[in-house]
């Protein structure tokens, strides 16, 4: 086995020499730009070292890591234009860069696209992709119409948000891990432990995303603290204090995640001191440490070796700060 | 054999069993009301009857119908929020009723609907209908950003204009009759041929519908005539027209084209005129003859039996008013 740092160069150098120059330019132009801004390429990663725990040379899942991260970046456009976010890894976004309708038509392309990569594998095995591609699909559309959902419903619960983000970020992670083990051909059971452990890391990787987007020590490139805060962007810190603190609170809380200033700071403050309050911090890590837990329980139970198994732990820590 | 209004009768049916009744219902609802609008069913009703032509019972595509249906629809979705259309079929647009973040990801989820319903098939035959919608759906989208560019772009050609309806129009109807015929397991050759037949209707029908939006004798349902003319809707007429015009009588058209007026009246009148001039009314049926003449000698080459070509070109005179 490789490091993952090794497993994601082996899968950027292969994205490298993917790039489509076709014509139309105004549709393939943005693909190349959109799988060209960087990122952690995350699931791609996940799925090369998956399928290398399970016993298949990562090779065989290039192609289906390529669909995959394809996959993810169509739902960041069409996300960038709901969001209305101007910038995405310190680049202009895709509507923005050209326009709406241009950044329309790529997404739907890109989501075409994954399909055609898995066509590169034998039919059984195209089909099992597909089917995992599908269910994954579909479970991001759901997950980001919650998400829209939520932007004018005022009664959202912790457990709601919760099933919106198993939806829009669970999903990804834990298909990713699972299409790796139908790769690798491993057991039925091996591909559905794989998955749950995916989607409980996805979740404590998301919440810890949340909170440290205001209680992190230093603030991931292109953000500053309290990024979520200025663009009212409601996470597991807002509505888990929201049902602890009191009406007259709740109601400043509600109030200054409607405005939006040109200063945040004082905002940030106020929102800081009532999160404090109401144990927002600790209620947030507690949760990361029961997914975190609930995933080491499943790991427990997959039939792979000790040393296989150490290294998702390493993995998971990595990215959630946090052993599982 | 069945007749082509029968096989709309049998698609219809099993559409209306299809209806996803699911939480978040503003993922599921704006699916099923844009399915229930209705329109001629054009494309599944193509694919049964190619799957009857070449020996299969129609029952065994009724899935892959499905699926070329919700996949046209998530195109016409994402279509209607680009040209900012409030009305299809005489009822309001998805993105209307609802608003565009829902509508965008409704296409989507519709997007990968599409593959799911071409999963009821066993794995080599899937792959192989997979394949085929793969290669229409990146025409399409091509299409869809060429139409797009032409919008901005004074120097658009007629040869450029009927590459972007061969993309946009004919690319799904071709590949819904190629798809009938992979699920009759015909001949490759006999895939292709149909395939060619079905983009030489589709440019046909297309040029027809350019036609008939102003100088039909009934308009369609919905519509008045110079509807195009109205919401300045360049077709091949207008594109054939710049072609043949002088120089002043260009400016004034393009102007014309320019401007959203209240009473379009003149506007239609002086458009028509120019149109009439320049022998656009003529160019528009050479060419449909051209396509359908082309569409005829293909089908003169494909291996079935007189009396099923005879249905192929019943249907098509029905759909474009000329025999082939």
């Amino acid at each position: 086995m490789y490091s993952t740092a090794q497993y994601t160069n082996f899968f950027i150098s292969y994205l490298e020499n993917q790039i489509i120059d076709k014509e139309p330019k105004n549709l393939y132009d943005p693909i190349a730009y959109m799988m060209s801004l960087g990122g952690k390429r995350l699931r791609p990663t996940l799925m090369l070292l998956t399928t290398e725990i399970f016993g298949t040379d990562y090779k065989m899942a290039l192609p289906a890591a390529l669909a995959i991260e394809v996959f993810h970046n169509s739902s960041l456009i069409h996300d960038d234009i709901i969001d209305e976010d101007p910038i995405r890894r310190g680049k202009a976004t895709v509507h923005k860069k050209w326009n709406t309708n241009i950044a329309i038509l790529t997404g739907d392309a890109m989501i075409i696209l994954t399909y055609q990569y898995l066509l590169n594998y034998e039919p059984n095995l195209a089909k099992d992709l597909i089917k995992a591609v599908n269910k994954m699909g579909i479970k991001v559309c759901e997950g980001q119409i919650l998400d829209v959902d939520f932007e004018t419903r005022q009664d959202v619960t912790v457990s709601e948000y919760l099933k919106m983000i198993k939806y829009k970020t669970g999903a990804l992670i834990a298909a990713s891990m699972k299409m790796g083990a139908i790769i690798a051909q491993t057991s039925d059971e091996n591909c559905e432990l794989i998955y749950d452990f995916g989607i409980n890391i996805g979740l404590a990787f998301q919440l810890q995303d949340d909170y440290l987007d205001l209680f992190g020590d230093t603030p991931t490139f292109g953000r500053r603290l309290g990024g979520d805060i200025i663009s009212n962007k409601k996470t597991y810190l807002y509505f888990k204090a929201l049902e602890i603190l009191t009406e007259s609170e709740k109601e400043l809380l509600t109030k200054l995640y409607a405005v939006r200033l040109e200063d945040n700071t004082d905002k940030i403050k106020t929102i800081t001191t009532l999160f404090l309050k109401s144990g927002v911090p600790e209620a947030t890590q507690d949760s990361i440490k029961k997914y975190t837990f609930k995933a080491s329980k499943i790991l427990d139970k997959i039939n792979i070796e000790e040393d296989k198994k150490t290294v998702l732990r390493d993995f998971a820590e990595s990215l959630i700060g946090r052993r599982v």
